[in-house]
């Protein structure tokens, strides 16, 4: 079982990864024991996996509240952070418990952001059940839920105490999630590791088909690079922001098509195709490395092409982006496959030309 | 002009205190020049301020957002933080946008908590108008929202970049809401510093009488003691629960009133007398002590007796108390006068008895 760090003084934390692992008090116990611990999860995952979880907590000494959440994008919202919030309060849980954020990235986010902020801040460990929230959303902090007027809008960076990824739990994952997962992996090797993306342009086939050791491989390699660029900086005043690669686009599209329409991984492959058109546009990327990511992008089963909403109406949904900096949307560019760069001074030609090679 | 400074390394921050502040371009410019400013205020508080500090900040190179709430107790809940974070997105303002908390104790909560949540945290200063929120709400960093099942359960601990206390605001403050203020200026003294329990008695007069050189030094004496606690223990892990004083009381007395109908320091002033009871019931505080401290309550004409709500009651409001650790509610008592201390092992008899002393 590999055990990764997140080095981040004394906010540092381990990423347990294997096949199994939720399962196992005693990855538990240093956190759990003796506490009250509110298990948040929703109707989809509890069935899988919350018996199991639940019996290792209680194992580990733990006293175990389920909460259940709507599935799906929408249980991100002020409805979903009250329910949260309600639920722990309505059982008297102190600033002594913890918060479990069993699921996906969804529910990792709203939890997360619900013991950032429950009694101003309670501990919570993530405990990832899909693929996308195994390699990405469960690591670095950052919790949110959705405003109308844009994704990850409100939240909080809160890092948690332990990240436990059982690659099991990707045995049931429904076909489209895994594709979702892979987006957020194959984007790390773009922006920070090209032999990274070698691997896995010979291993894209075994991922599809949930080979257990290439998994557990591209979720190990992926927290690695990811660990690396959060505990350099932690709350995006810098660096961090090459991790949004494709997610400018990526957030546009997911808002534009109407939250829950596409998945955020899936919105995270057409956003990488428009970066990658923008970045070979720029000169930055030459032209035969932006088509070899189309093509690792395409042959991890993601959509090649945007929602049928105006080019217009994308510059509209991306001026709320959380890297605009004085009123100017930021985009992150492949600096040659395996690097990335943040660039605020784009010509809005480029940016109209990025996105409509890859409109309806 | 007094400046004191709270101690937290890269956090620490200034505390201006004098009269004619809120008007003074040099105070903002190091904080907003360049940016973009949304001042949260409402409708009491605009008329009498808004005008000043909107100038002050244009002149000191910010672009100004005016952002008003309800007035009261009420705009501290999902909706009222909806508000605010509705008007920056609206107004497209970006991570490195600022807001400024104009007003009193409610408005500082609410504004400081939707700077640490809006886009996952933004800068903050607090330009306090009301006693209380001068001499306590304002220093700290605490944050947070009401729900409908207890104060400030969500929240977060968010420091502001400069606290700018204009004691020239208090003119126009509301008799009862300087009373309310004073219970908060009373407690530092009970607490911590016994010289200052004799100036407020010898004093008490000329602050009801907004002296301004007896309110400058009430709020820079304040502010200093709070300062000391806070830059010792900022998220409250140990002795900062001793700025509670009278608060556990308090907080159910809001509550079971109902929110709105008891200002805070007035919850916190009746909260102090069964408090002082409670010390002297479990022998931490003399008889004559807890007199004192009763006398000096009732000469700051805040009320002596509770709203009228069964001794139960008050014992289920205290249960979610953020202070509770395994389910049992602790208490800060006095330990001598000028000193305090948290307990958690007391006899619930002497806890029912303190409330019953001063209930209707």
């Amino acid at each position: 079982m590999p055990t990764l760090r997140v080095a981040l003084g004394e906010r540092s934390y381990p990423i347990h990864i294997g096949a199994g692992l939720l399962g196992d008090a005693r990855l538990y116990a240093p956190h759990v024991m003796g506490k009250r611990v509110a298990v948040v999860t929703n109707a989809v995952v509890a069935p899988l996996h919350l018996e199991r979880v639940q019996h290792a907590l209680e194992e580990a000494g733990a006293r175990v509240l389920p909460v259940l959440v709507e599935d799906g994008e929408q249980a991100k919202g002020w409805a979903g952070l009250d329910r949260v919030v309600d639920a722990l309060l309505a059982a008297r849980l102190g600033r002594d418990a913890l918060v479990a954020a069993l699921g996906g990235g969804v529910v990792g986010d709203l939890a997360g952001f619900a013991a950032a902020v429950y009694q101003r801040g309670i501990p919570f460990i993530q405990l990832p059940t899909t693929l996308l929230a195994q390699v990405d959303s469960s690591v670095g902090g950052k919790t949110a839920i959705n405003h109308a007027r844009g994704k990850n809008m409100v939240g909080a960076f809160h890092q948690p105490l332990a990240v436990i990824a059982d690659v099991a739990s990707l045995d049931t994952l429904p076909e489209r999630e895994l594709r979702a997962g892979i987006a957020e992996v194959i984007k790390h090797g773009f922006i920070l590791d090209l032999a990274f993306v070698g691997w896995l342009e010979e291993n894209i086939g075994k991922l599809l088909a949930r080979d257990r050791a290439a998994l557990e491989y591209a979720v190990q390699r992926s927290c690695e690079l990811k660990a690396q660029v959060v505990a350099a900086d932690e709350r995006e005043e810098g660096q961090r922001a090459i991790l949004n690669f494709g997610h400018t686009f990526g957030h546009a599209i997911e808002a534009g098509a109407g939250y829950g329409e596409w998945l955020h991984g899936e919105a995270v492959g057409t956003g990488m195709v428009m970066a990658a058109e923008l970045s070979a546009r720029a000169g930055t990327l030459s032209r035969e490395e932006a088509e070899r990511v189309k093509r690792l992008i395409a042959r991890a089963g993601l959509p090649m092409q945007g929602p049928n909403i105006a080019v217009e109406r994308y510059l509209e949904l991306m001026q709320v982006d959380k890297k605009a900096a004085a009123g100017k949307v930021r985009f992150i560019l492949l600096d040659g496959l395996g690097r990335a760069t943040l660039r605020g001074d784009l010509d809005e030609k480029l940016v109209r030309e990025s996105i409509a090679a890859a409109a309806q």
